[in-house]
């Protein structure tokens, strides 16, 4: 890897931590070059403006939850196994220092909310990934007859809500117990069949 | 009323709904100026500081919302019906146009969260009032033996999570449909005893 590759990897990880904590929006620069090492030249030669190293650092939050997703669904055998799995993800993510600024999709849809369509664009598309992550083993159940047949898509996004809400919750008052309330609720709703 | 206080008012007013929309830290001054018609020395002849502007807008705010969840409770007769009465309330304000920027309280806790203490206490501040909220009506449920004995406090940050989470999800997408989801679902939850 050339030094300008590892340079700009190095920045865009830095820079995700920040902003999923400080901001994605509201951060200055001089806190990117606060926290990169670097003078505000050297950030521009790496990335096209602050627009563009705001979205690269969101997919960078956003690559490391989906390797997580990817981690926890390998070798489950069954749809309610694979879903407390995922509900898992977001337990360990809580007790993670890495996400100790929430959860990236939240903090870029609110902030992005109503005031900039590219990066609310980002926000949809991850925030719809997430929730098909979840439809998708909700309908492998429903087609296994795991689950009874309904609505998949409606039942992921009620997953996907309660485990965002519990994540603004816990973040909010730095205390696990919103969250663990939320995973146990939703584990009892994956075993009673998303009844 | 005197002229200034109705003009201090319709300030306050103004600036709630623009800080919800686009943002409580990030908005900057010259869009409050564009929106309520003064001046910058206008605005800080009524307000010490933009952060106390910022407070009394989202005071604001979660004023109006307290206001409806006191309407919705009058002449409850039942716990039950209390429950489904405040889920309501969230069902409507999804097709309020004075909400269509959010939940205050989520997006002053994501802006404030990590950077900025006084805000972040006032959106803890909020937060537990409206988990208090569902608490008392579910602790009443539990004591006249509507619901079974169990963690009130638990169960109050399961609904206000998942309704929370249905205001991100909704917003985001400009849908009713995953409000709908997570409303149905409490629905559910609340007439099932909150088990």
């Amino acid at each position: 890897m050339k030094k300008g590759e590892a340079t700009r990897r190095r920045v865009v990880a830095q820079t995700a931590g920040l902003l999923n904590t400080r901001g994605y929006r509201s951060t200055p620069v001089s806190e990117i070059m606060r926290v990169t090492g670097l003078r505000k030249g050297g950030i521009y030669r790496h990335f096209d403006s602050r627009a563009s190293l705001t979205l690269e650092a969101f997919g960078y939050s956003v690559e490391r939850m989906r390797d997580r997703f990817r981690r926890a669904l390998e070798g489950r055998a069954t749809a309610t196994d694979a879903l407390l799995a995922l509900l898992d993800v977001f337990g360990e993510a809580a007790r993670d220092e890495a996400f100790h600024g929430g959860c990236p999709i939240m903090n870029l849809a609110i902030e992005s909310d109503d005031a900039d369509p590219k990066l609310r664009g980002a926000a949809r598309k991850a925030m719809t990934q997430l929730v098909g992550c979840f439809e998708q083993v909700i309908a492998q159940g429903m087609r296994h007859g795991e689950f009874p047949k309904a609505d998949a898509r409606a039942r992921a996004r009620v997953i996907v809500a309660s485990l965002e809400g519990g994540v603004l919750l816990g973040n909010l008052y730095k205390d696990r117990a919103p969250m663990e309330a939320v995973l146990e609720h939703l584990a009892r709703y994956v075993r009673n069949g998303l009844r």
